[in-house]
């Protein structure tokens, strides 16, 4: 058996190894707030590679960047009934602006607000007040707006990254005119998210609506994308949300239409969270630590100059640098090459070892006798560790972006691949009982979107994950109700 | 008399053209929440332009970027005496984790918290609590961290961009070995912050180090960087904290030296926040609006179409895109030229205005006969509104990014001009006290740092700003105290 850097593996313990994967690649720990973690730099700059391409898709289509209040006045939640049913009981709330010392010289909250707030679970409400103010007229939409901030919910279960009390996310808020307007613009934010998954991230997703019990409270319509787990459970990646009236009567945001009457417009709003580090860790990473898709890799070769002596590394750190500067001179998907040199004093397995982990897709070891060949000794991430090859220092320089291609695109691959593998159609309930209590995936199946299919899905800690968009359109019969249904529904355990 | 845009004008009354103007370039306005603002699109591109161009700066000084908590426990606050001090009266408390219906359906806060929490107001304790793990011998060290993040301090009187409730920010957090090396860091900051002023906002600032009773609460040394407001008031635009072992004392942040003894670290942290949008403002503005320099601006070329029907139309607009791609083509500061073509449907002259307003280094007025002449109509938003001229297309293009240097430079000697011709050297208290009832301007005197000082300089409601580093050390005697002291003080009305 080979020995693998993470304890225990996937496959002995997967939540676990998660875990385990997280500590090994620096990625973020718990704090002492609960529920909150804090994202270490390594985990960090990941989400600001995924910022980068995110914040240039979203404005790319057209929106803009605003910053709306943290925190939400009480009254401003209650106006959606639906909205505050969904929220109110995980919304850490403001009640007090100052801090007194008791009588045993201790501090205790002072200076009570006369109406409470709470911090920001998501942001249609407050936004809506503002948006009320900025639309008058037809001419003022639409309105596309975007918010990168952080978010608290005030979860029961955490677990870093998946769930935390506090995230970071973009939100997407936007007005329109007409109603088929808005829908599409729910259906395009949801494209651009599943574009940026597959291309970026590496990972498939599946596009499709939710069911009425798992949408979004007080949307009309919740779109999301789904990805699969190598443990073969389904991950929310992404929302997008058609709001309908609800908000804009809500907040009030009504406008002049072109034919000189007062309506009420249309929203949407739509978001991606740190939850996506998550995923990404999940889908990628093997029992040597994480896997980082070239795109997002906050590093994308590393060089590890090996030498015994002082003469020695100042040769062999020279050919280093100027490998990398080289490297850095290359355009990668638009941006400059992400090489880093670590010199630093460790052993060279363990240095070797800690980038394993990190998930850098490209080790360059270089020593004495590469430097004499004009060679660099090169690892991928993505194969087994042990395989190293010699190149050509120069061939190396002239095909490293395409190589960066070939592992971005392997890594798409292989999660395709797994996703296609572990997607099963289901034709009866003997068969979906049968899945979910044996190797699980997603199951495909004809089901009514009711909610009397609870009764028959949650013993299974099974739910709804979505109506997916590519499917026929031919009908069948729900395998749960017996009745008659237009559409297939993907199940699966989720996080 | 000329008609300005703003009314009033900065001589009617400077605090009200402040205001005006930021509702002008529809840069913020306020919120339904106590002292917090909505960072509109403009403003927020502003803010966007210096995170990217300071983020670029701290990297490039060692620096990585993580995430901690929003929230700190009350106990962590405790920790620090003179910090808690600092910040107990104007903390926003979460006492309660939900909420629940009262007897009425209204809601209420639910779930009350063992420990309440505080939202930082700045993260010395909560950082310190991570770092305490983290740093373990000095091989760990130095550790170099920056956070971008919104802070809450619950003000009382709040005033856009430059005091409330809500503000985003960076702040650096970083442990030493030795005091030297944190000292050293300390005031390296401080002078990437000043460049940053100087060389992208034409900002000039003056380096100094805070009085002992300006100083951050818990701090050993405090510097800063003040700026001369069009009002001769300053504003403090970044400041740069030495905190000795202080915060490593109250977090424990403890590790084994070179020598193998245990020994406490040594830690600084410093910040600049949106307040500097605010100063961005206040310098450089005038009566027509804001003026942005064109390192900072989010457009720096707008160019506005002008036809008078369909068949016009496409011509002009032709002849625009295409001097729109060639200058996207170019590199200003290191990024592509940002240039827009605003065709909304709007009178020209309402269009014009509104980019005036709005503070575009550079309008572009291209009608048929410009086309006719292959030229373009120019206006620099720092010269007089009507002063336009003709420039031929291909001119215009090969000169247009030392054009923006020249702008740039500018509008920076022309802040340094007014901060100098409005500093005074000031010899005895009754200079002092004529010159604040006066003009005013900063005072640059010999004054001991003392809080026995404070009687003469608070009825004038004029604050010691900073000792300024450049100075010449001859001694002197104290305008207030007539005892001998080493060095100037620099006193001013500030923001």
């Amino acid at each position: 058996m080979t020995k693998t850097a993470i304890t225990p593996t996937r496959q002995e313990n997967y939540p676990e190894w998660y875990q385990q994967v997280i500590a090994a690649a620096d990625l973020a720990e718990a704090s002492p707030v609960r529920g909150c973690m804090v994202i270490k730099p390594w985990g960090y700059a990941i989400w600001e590679a995924m910022q980068r391409d995110l914040d240039q898709r979203i404005k790319a289509t057209g929106h803009v960047n605003a910053y709306f209040p943290l925190l939400i006045p009480l009254s401003y939640l209650e106006r959606e009934a639906k909205h505050v049913a969904g929220f109110a009981k995980e919304c850490a709330v403001v009640t007090h602006h100052r801090l007194e010392a008791n009588e045993e010289g201790r501090l205790i909250p002072a200076g009570k607000l006369e109406e409470p707030y709470v911090i920001r679970p998501t942001s249609e409400t407050i936004i809506g007040e503002m948006f009320a103010k900025w639309v008058q007229s037809y001419r003022d939409l639409p309105l596309l707006i975007n918010q990168w901030a952080n978010i608290m919910r005030w979860e029961m279960r955490t677990r870093l990254f998946l769930r935390t009390t506090e995230f970071l996310w973009q939100e997407g808020h936007t007005v329109h005119e007409t109603k088929q307007e808005a829908v599409e613009e729910t259906l395009k934010m949801l494209a651009v998210y599943a574009e940026f998954c597959e291309n970026i991230l590496a990972m498939p997703v599946i596009k499709g609506e939710k069911t009425a019990s798992e949408r979004f409270p007080g949307a009309v319509n919740t779109y999301c994308i789904e990805a699969m787990m190598q443990d073969k459970k389904a991950l929310q990646a992404g929302t997008s949300h058609f709001l309908g009236q609800n908000f804009s009567k809500a907040s009030h945001i009504e406008f002049l239409n072109q034919a000189g009457e007062r309506q009420f417009a249309w929203t949407t709003s739509w978001g991606v969270s740190t939850r996506l580090i998550g995923s990404l860790i999940m889908v990628h990473s093997d029992d040597d630590g994480l896997v980082l898709p070239p795109k997002i890799a906050p590093e994308q070769i590393v060089i590890l100059p090996i030498y015994r002596n002082e003469t020695d590394r100042s040769k062999v750190l020279t050919y280093c640098q100027q490998l990398q500067q080289e490297l850095q001179g290359l355009n990668y998907h638009h941006q400059p090459l992400r090489v880093k040199i670590d010199d630093r004093d460790l052993r060279g397995g363990d240095k070797n070892w800690q980038w394993v982990k990190k998930g850098v897709p490209v080790r360059l070891e270089i020593g004495l006798r590469d430097i004499d060949n004009q060679a660099v000794f090169m690892a991928q991430r993505h194969l087994p560790v042990s395989q190293k090859q010699s190149v050509l220092r120069n061939e190396f320089v002239a095909t490293v972006t395409s190589l960066l291609d070939t592992i971005q695109n392997a890594l798409l691959v292989k999660a395709q691949d797994y996703l296609q593998a572990n997607t099963k159609e289901i034709n009866t309930l003997a068969e979906f009982n049968e899945f979910f209590n044996g190797e699980g995936g997603f199951a495909s199946c004809y089901a009514l979107d009711d909610p009397a299919i609870e009764e028959f899905i949650k013993p299974l800690k099974v739910s709804a994950r979505c109506i997916p968009f590519e499917q026929t359109k031919e009908a069948g019969i729900c395998i749960f109700t017996g009745k008659k249904v237009g559409y297939k529904t993907i199940f699966a355990k989720a996080y």
